[in-house]
């Protein structure tokens, strides 16, 4: 099968990959669509993401839906021809985080794109059974590979614990802050704002409701400090800290964003005072029903993220013109088409 | 000043009350409106409610807005002009409880129209400065005395923990209800069923998002097991036994009505097997600024409740019309005109 | 293998059973001892427990230690010769319920001796490795087969949140009760009440730190309304009711015990004007380690619920004293000694 | 009355200041005795705390306790002749933090000891009833003054939430560290590891129980990565981000020293992908019944802290000692000998 496999710094090739076996409780899934992430730009760019270095030629992608073409023998949560988002992280299922309700957190965990496991951009991809969702008619193969991202989303805001009447301020106007703001909004926060220090990335925020946009290029000093929850995706170094400052007595900051290094600072002084906490998110864990939810309800839109659409084999001029900042907020790669035709979308 | 006083069982009179005098922590409101709740009505036809009897002739009504009119000496949350709703329960500020921050289970709480406590329906009460919520000029004053029974409701959800993506089952489709119904769907409820025995309950139910309904009146077979979350709001005995049982495993009940029976069974295999939770509420803490949220935002409609409107002087007729099922949802007095005429409401 | 299996009401015979085909997952574990708990005896004497009807001879027990004997191909826990504690619920470990972390609750669990799963009293038993608990020198086997109730209490006093400075109330100074207290003191519990309504129960009632009993035979009015936990260990009909009324506002109801009938009540008015909740619990999940760590500590002893010793052959006659009360707490089935002779006990 | 006042660095004087006027809800202590705290220390020898500069000469002392010798009119709580704890921090009563809970963290409380609020070293004091806390005779004057810092590693325990089995890790063997580890193990922790980089500390460290020390002065290489919870207690720079680095996955890290510096660094990458949460604390709330309930039941042991004893005109001589570290873990102010006598201790 056609898959797209980095082969180093900016070097993406469209390759032929063997088909995988089938596990008893594996389904293989036609893929329909992968959004391409900000980490998938990176790694492009850089031939590495994080503690991942790129050994052989690897398939990448992570946020992707098709529809079932074969499933193993114990399989009885989908069949053949249903379509499916994809949970890209397989977690083993029997240590202690996975036992306890945090799979997400598997020290084992196989998470496709990231090396060694293969990623989603390929004609064909192998899913456990329990990762594949079956969604609903109402909801595009597009929309239900976006379920990723606003899983990340999602998983951020339930962490936070944002509920009706907080005030809610958003670091970082990319795709995950903008679906943050969204999810946050749907889970009753009364007022967000949604900073950034690219005036166009603000300008062009496809916003949630009951939110604004904050400039904070020359400073945070335009913000008041009464906010209840803080979420920081934008991964800027100091971000963490500066947001923080922000927050009233007992507000509760979220870290979503990547930093690039490995120490970030926080105010020892400002946050005892006011008794602040400082949570973590790592992925997700049982986001895809509930996500799922809140874009069939029509609570949260995802599509309007998507700038350009390209096809399979020009994933590599994907990247190029993401890397350049000419894709809008997200690429969409259409790897094929439903067998039916396009599914019109909801929203 | 003029006040409606209940001086025995369908016995209210409008009678001429001497006008308090005012400490330095307190406001003098002139009423608006005053919202006629089912505890009130219930008070009226037999002249007791709960464990208060009718010593005095009690001065009803807690559901309630109105401007201020005279401020204490050491006021400086609200001026005089400012309109306000009104938070009923005046908590003593200094017990374990007060200072836990679980102010409404103050032991001496004084919550106006319980005796011995005179109630709002009165051209100017009394009221505690920090219980006087100043609002914004998008809220009628008739909305600002509907955030009592919206905080039941709002205080309810809270306890109850509804999230993004929960199944959420309510029982009762009388203001409380629809109210609880409506504050779920704003804190992310995927879908609400609310249930009740009488048909027309039911259909005249001003709907929440995501909201459908369900006649109980021959059982609840028809009800899956599958919710998250169980908020009892209609006050029968056995509503929250029956609607427990269609909650999945730990799932969360939450009484908001009240029974008229001092017992109530549980079903001590089904909520053991499940890990089930049962939940209390006694009316609110907090919830003003966030009630507020609600409405201003549009996220929660408020004043479709009110059926009927009546004068000050009309308020017996408009209580027997209520006992008569002749009022809607909810009967409005309207005390008095605000000074510069009516606001228009939002919504 | 030699096995106590249960044929009718009060018919229990020592049978041949087939010994078991071991999984890849699963161990073959050599059964030393074997409490016997107030369900085996209410089984025993009624041939049925809770909805669990006895069809085939069943072979009961379920709170069991031994050694390992042989080990499934896959298996890397444990080896040949390890002693290890039994939990005695095996989940299935896909189920939503145990996906989130409740394996308790999963649906498709097989318990050993609840039909149609076969129970630990027989001298050998296959068990899923995951759920073989290796155990340190320290611990004797039969303290490590009383690790399973111990798991009831530690559970329930989780699900109860006891923490420091915390006054507890319990209801049944039997086994459960009694370790519920201990596991309360270990907690952190500032004050422990155990009551009950038979005298010699109390009289005997090996206690806890900070302990004290209650003889609420006559009625609970010697007890204040000042506790901030109540569990509810006797499953009698109106215990939770009762002890509910002694709670504090914001206090914590905890369901333990299994109470004969179906419905049991709660006190609707009370309940709400203090906003209590009440919570449940079925079984344990997780407990293993820690009721390990609390035993071997010290914190909590559990060999002195042991009141008599039987061996295999008398598991009938032990029965029979324990419907007549004669065998204090506890009564312990030796099936086997260990290999090297018996471990000495900590405590 | 005698006071102890600092009047710049190193510049203790005992001097004569004005007795205060009683408020209807305060009450005059004769103080007994007056733990000094590190931060007292500090203060001594800079001139200032934190953000605390040193304007008039200012009282020290924040550990205090004594007897009632005068009640406001309206006090109910206390009586002339009561031995009372110190909780030195008065809560303005009415803010958003006040009224939800966390009075510790109201923007207008008024802290003994810090600049502008007299602190405790002066032969009587005044102080709000609600925060003079009645002592049992079991209790000694000097364990009753140590209920403050007991309060401090109360609070970080129940923020961080620790529990039957878990963990933990302690920076920093001082009094607080010492501290944390004793409530820990009342809160039943199952293993508890004291960390610092003075060997003579570590040596001398009064243990709780199943607690060990670990020399961290070379790194912290020797220490797992399997903590539940991280106290840090050390006010170190960098011990925030070590210990953190030693938590399992979903461990929380408490921030309960000062670190010098306004900003520490946390490890955005450790942190992320085992989700860490960091909370943090300030002083503490509701904490002193529980406090003395762990001191009165022999859980917690303190008065083993205080390592020399000086009287009041001794202060200067006092602090000195402690910044030569020659006291021990603390230094104890005499102020006066309690009406009848010492007190025995318990213990």
């Amino acid at each position: 099968v056609k898959a797209a496999a980095l082969h180093g710094p900016r070097d993406l090739r469209i390759i032929e990959v063997p088909e995988l076996p089938l596990a008893d409780d594996e389904v293989r899934v036609a893929v329909l669509d992968v959004g391409l992430c900000g980490s998938d730009v990176h790694f492009f760019e850089h031939g590495r993401v994080g503690a991942f270095d790129l050994g052989a030629p690897q398939v990448i992608g992570h946020e992707a839906a098709g529809f079932v073409v074969e499933v193993g023998a114990a399989v009885e949560r989908v069949a053949v021809g249903d379509r499916v988002a994809i949970e890209p992280g397989r977690a083993c299922g029997g240590c202690r985080e996975c036992t306890m309700g945090w799979y997400n957190l598997c020290p084992d965990i196989a998470f496709m794109g990231m090396p060694p496991t293969a990623g989603c951009l390929a004609e064909n991809v192998v899913v456990a059974a329990r990762f594949a969702h079956p969604i609903p008619d109402a909801l595009s193969a597009e929309q239900a590979a976006l379920l990723e991202p606003l899983s990340v989303a999602l998983w951020a805001v339930s962490r936070a614990d944002v509920g009706i009447g907080h005030r809610v301020l958003v670091a970082g106007a990319g795709p995950i802050g903008v679906l943050v703001a969204r999810v946050a909004a749907a889970a009753g926060a009364a007022e967000i704002v949604v900073t950034d220090v690219v005036p166009e990335r603000l300008a062009g925020a496809p916003l949630a409701p009951r939110t604004r946009t904050a400039d904070v290029s020359a400073g945070w000093q335009s913000l008041d400090e009464e906010f209840d929850v803080f979420l920081e995706c934008a991964g800027a170094t100091r971000a963490l800290l500066e947001g923080s400052l922000h927050l009233r007595r007992r507000g509760r900051a979220v870290l979503v964003g990547v930093p690039r290094e490995p120490e970030v600072p926080v105010h020892s002084i400002v946050t005892r005072w006011r008794e602040l906490s400082i949570t973590t998110v790592h992925r997700y864990a049982h986001t895809w029903p509930r996500a799922m939810a809140l874009v069939v309800s029509g609570e949260v839109r995802v599509d309007d993220l998507v700038g350009r659409r390209f096809q399979l084999g020009d994933t590599a001029l994907a990247l190029e013109e993401a890397l350049a900042g000419r894709v809008g907020r997200k690429a969409m790669i259409e790897v094929a088409l439903p067998p039916d035709g396009p599914t019109s979308a909801i929203n």
